[in-house]
């Protein structure tokens, strides 16, 4: 099986920024997403919602380029005010011509 | 503490397919599994089930040589008709020899 | 934007665990956590609790270092007796300066 070697971006934030990250992805090139419940402890920032420690993991598997506009995305809208964790590493994707 | 350069492979799909998944990943080789619930959306072939979004994520510690097994059988056996992602990366692994 | 080589650590455990983990790896460095059910099988010790299958996913932004010195811990601490499963590998973190 042929895998393509592409970059899983995980992005962990408080559930009321989901709605808006998903859809800036998605224009950024994101052809699909995983969400999975999570809570956490951090070094916060100012809180957007009451559902104190309820977050989303969002996680994108993407191109490497498409990865870095969605990092400088996160990093500009939310990092200088919200608690949001943001991660990236390389992954070897069956089908990966699926996601570019 | 010895670590041990292992890989962990990512199956995200249809809760349908869990068990009959779970059932083969052992046959060929693996000695656990962890299993977490998600959502998602992506570019998708026809649903097994009504469950629409309800995926699961089973995450497998193997030796590269059973991944690889587990990664062409899942491309067979569901890439062409169903929605799944599958990737895999290299992790190191407190007593990886239970893996093994 | 500036990405920092840092390392996910990822510790799964029976949640009777849960608060002494978390507990001690602050102690030993790491700033925060994420914390995410999960079931699963493995090659198993003996449990703590009754809760059977019940696991949580604790994952960890932090240093090399740090993140050596939780495998020790958690290797000397639970690897003996109990169903832990522990691995690293390295991620580019937004913002990794708040992770050190």
């Amino acid at each position: 099986m042929k895998l393509t070697e592409l970059y899983l971006v995980t992005i962990i934030t408080e559930r009321y920024f989901r709605n808006e990250i998903l859809e800036k992805v998605k224009e950024l090139g994101a052809k699909g997403y995983t969400l999975t419940d999570a809570t956490g402890e951090g070094s916060r920032g100012i809180r957007a919602s009451d559902f104190e420690g309820k977050n989303v993991k969002i996680e994108l598997v993407v191109s490497k380029e498409v990865g870095n506009d969605i990092i400088d995305y996160i990093a500009d809208a939310y990092f200088e005010n919200y608690a949001v964790i943001t991660y990236a590493h390389p992954v070897s994707v069956v089908r990966g011509d699926k996601y570019i």
